[in-house]
């Protein structure tokens, strides 16, 4: 097995998180180059995490030869810049989600990928990787529920972690962009059709701070696929029990429901309070392997086993139908896709 | 405690549930008639239930003097002839849901209620006087939840049942007012704020009569309250695990669910297939215990303990939501409530 | 359906909860006299629940040529001599476990019992007729787990009552006479086999009152079925969540579980303390409907529907495996059954 | 952070899956050599994990100056003697259990590890490290139970991987010495006592072989400690569900339930059947991530972070209990351990 040389951009929480699978639990791939604009941290992680090549500059990085991929965790309205640089490089590429911050973005993202069809390109919709939607898909494939009727989707933020939320609110795109994103790729990709209508609503219970951005603190939207299937999707930034992401797909035959009780571990307590299950308390603790998972098969497609299933058109389609949302949400009209 | 007298109308499959409550396991009343247009029906359970008097003419039995209220579980359509004519003869009317099968209907209902101050009216919203539903009730007053966000609730028969749910079919009113009603109760109960702009969408996914019927065999609405409080509503006619009612209170403090696994006992199987709780078959297993409650409050509210809290304007506003729901959904507009 | 008058004595705790049931909930039932040496008590209770006839004297209420039948719910010393006098005058006789407090006594019952081959007697294991234990022996009877291994019983009182607890503990009789007869009694229903050997240890973790009482707060015993199936008990007088009662049986191709999550209804609760369920609060809530169905069961017996299946002998094959418990508790032996 | 070079002995299911991690998963280590009497097996994992040394004869592995430490999943009758090779060649060790097949043996390991204070010893009962196991243990360590009564465990495993089992009984030692070592383990430290008195049973209920085998195919033990807290273990070769190992700690403050449903992931599948969770398969996919943190965790503890918690003497005084289980289960008689 040839090992797979991957440069990392971008050092925040989530960046951190891939720098540190790809240099310890990927096996086969070696994190060869870390690139953050903040120098110091550079160094930090560089040491931390044995990294051969630290970078300031994103192109210097793709200079290196001897790296075969980048891993592209920068601030979402770089991604464009950098998928260019890198694919122009001859680097596959793995990028966060969203693609861009605009449809027109994700267009031209789309458009790079297409000119270089012999590279990987791949999108971080991590929770496809998640065991429990793996096997729920599985199922749906397999015709084991039937025809699918309702996707309904879930993404919680826990309480516990709303200071940082806050924070990142004014840069995170909003609701729908920022959250939603996931469950929209997740009701297109068990749905199997395309989003027809929607309806977004919302509003602000708790922190003043998105009236100001003219957003949700909690958020619904409620979907119509061309296939007559339909989508639900709850975003809410501070859950008491903890990071609460949730999917349930009802078909003609049977029922699957990924995380009811987002338990973060085997262990039930009984006490005063009832037999309680304890919640996961961020989404790094929920998603850990599923990040894992994502990265071993990013390095699959470079050695040539399988092909991504997430293209840079979903990527497209999901931003679509998340700038839908959110000018639903704003206008208070139901909206046709178009 | 003074005995209750009570006769009820219609001895259909919920109207026989009531008889036999009535007769058997609400202390302090007595089952003293009951009333049907199938005479030897009515002369069967007679026997059965050990009723002194028998009716086939639901105004002969309100003019028996030894009766203090009357139970309606009519066909629809007649519930407000039947509300009517026990008033006018003095009788307390407890009344199964729908008040009634058209919002003019309603009103009028309304009216006649109106006009018998003195006489206790309830309508049948079991739900509420489920020992779930009252604790979850008791912390959202409470506050232990803090603002209530969203409402979700679902209502699928099983799939156990389907013969006589596509037998009904015809005569039910469709999903919006058949099923959704009980759904809608609880939105505008637990939300406390009227609905202000719904969508209703559905499909037809497994059963081909639905289509005939101008109705889909699937269902969802989303609904925006005047408070910025969010509803959802599914109703499905064949889950294939049985009788899934299910309500969950997203609040800004906390969460509540209810019936998420809607297990018939405490019992959990081990074997092949997992670790598998089994499901309530139909509606009367469900709800057994909410059936008989809200008939031992009924007599309370005769005794002058407590006053009904399901008004039959309560009855009006449910049935305009139903309605404005079908409307949405065969107009695939997005509609305000007025 | 002859409506079976019966006869109640013992207005404690539970013989009130009887006593309710019979006046209240148990179809076909007249609960026409009650009994207890509280002259005060009696007269209330009679009002309350509009009893026809009141006693202190039991032998009196044996007398009334109106009874069909005595429910005994006295205290445990005086089961045999209310079984002797009720069976005497004729009466079918309902009689509360344990059927006595001496393994001879147990003997003397069975004596009159067999005496009065046509009179109904049914000693009250009323888990048996909990909705969760019928389902259960259903399928272990079916074949369905296969051959029993293992039959696991927990019996937990809630802290929540542990002052009447520590109260009546010097009139229980001990954890294994009191609490363990239930486990026991289960034990051989499921098992299908009597008990060969056993080992009772225990201990005093939080109530010192225990010790002076030459008993421990907390027990086990493991036992050793003739056909090799196995049993375990546990019996702890203070739970932290609640009244805990739960029952496993391990088969050769499935397994059981009655109650790991004594949740007391359909509600999840989903806090700062994760997602959890609240649990039963005392015995009474548990066992409500159990409580019920076993005297509509009786009811059933006395008019020729179905027969006993716990019998006399049953009664005092308990009490000398929950004696044997106790002996080897305070010996600190293994012990055979005999 | 030094990179730690491991060689490990032992090919077999579990040295592959040891040999496997501490390739590809384990951050900060490298497998650098692997030994076992299959030469073919040797070169094909060698190849696969991409090894640099491979070995057929364990003295010549531990001369290889380049390793640190040798992680030992050889026969159990090797142990001892791979012990001694390994630390007079100044290496590291991780020991699988069980420490050696015999008490005697045992007490040689310890002799053998005391005689090497500066280097690391560690005995693999890896459910130690598993998540949900780590937050009980801290609980309890934090009172938050209050004082331990009880301490159950089960280990069952899948009737899926029966051949397996079957193929490998005349060689495991027995359920005591083979599954309950484990159990014992967790009794001991969930506890924090010593065993005083135990009484094992079993019977053979579904295959035969174990019966020629003077063994049971389920087997139960109850444990009386020190402190008074007991213990109960259950082991089973054949549960239809999959491989269940459940861990329950009693306290007089709360209790704490592992596993109870052992859940392979958070899908809940609702058909027919009912609500289903789908369990593990077999060990290798329930300790996945207990395997890997304990190696990890012997990493750290050569780094001098951190000191061994289960010393050579654990693994002596589990080996003393479990002799003792099957003497008791041999003889029929409880036993003190002594």
């Amino acid at each position: 097995m040839k090992t797979i040389k991957i440069g990392s951009i971008g050092l925040g929480r989530l960046g951190y998180e891939h720098a540190k699978n790809l240099a310890t639990c990927v096996p086969g791939v070696q994190l060869t180059a870390i690139c953050d604009i903040d120098a110091a941290r550079v160094e930090a992680v560089k040491q931390e995490l044995d990294v051969p090549y630290g970078y300031t500059d994103f192109e210097e990085m793709c200079k290196n030869p001897e790296l075969d991929a980048v891993a592209i965790v920068s601030p979402s309205g770089l991604h464009v810049e950098h998928i260019r640089t890198a694919m122009e490089h001859g680097k596959h590429v793995f990028c966060e989600k969203p693609l861009a911050t605009t449809v027109e973005a994700c267009r031209e993202a789309e458009a790079i990928v297409a000119a270089h069809p012999d590279l990987i390109f791949m999108l971080g919709f991590m929770r496809r990787f998640d065991k429990s939607y793996l096997e729920a898909k599985k199922k749906v494939d397999n015709g084991d529920i039937g025809k699918v009727i309702l996707v309904r989707s879930y993404t919680q933020d826990s309480v516990a972690t709303i200071e940082g939320t806050l924070k990142f609110a004014p840069h995170s795109g909003g609701q729908f962009l920022d959250m939603c994103v996931h469950d929209i790729d997740l009701i297109r990709w068990f749905a199997g059709s395309e989003v027809k209508n929607l309806w977004g609503i919302g509003g602000v219970f708790a922190y003043e701070l998105y009236r100001e951005l003219n957003d949700g603190d909690n958020v619904c939207v409620m979907l119509q696929c061309e296939n007559e299937a339909m989508g639900f999707m709850f975003a809410g930034r501070a859950a008491a029990h903890g990071s609460h992401v949730e999917t349930e797909i009802i078909g003609t035959k049977g029922t699957l429901r990924i995380a009811a009780v987002p338990a973060s571990s085997h262990l039930e307590v009984m006490s005063e309070h009832g037999v309680c299950r304890e919640c996961y308390v961020d989404f790094l603790e929920r998603w850990h392997d599923a990040y894992v998972t994502e990265m071993c098969t990013f390095a699959d497609y470079i050695r040539g086993i399988g092909k991504p299933e997430i293209t840079a058109a979903d990527g497209t389609a999901v931003s679509r139908i998340a700038y839908r949302c959110k000018e639903s949400f704003e206008t208070g009209k139901m909206l046709p896709l178009e």
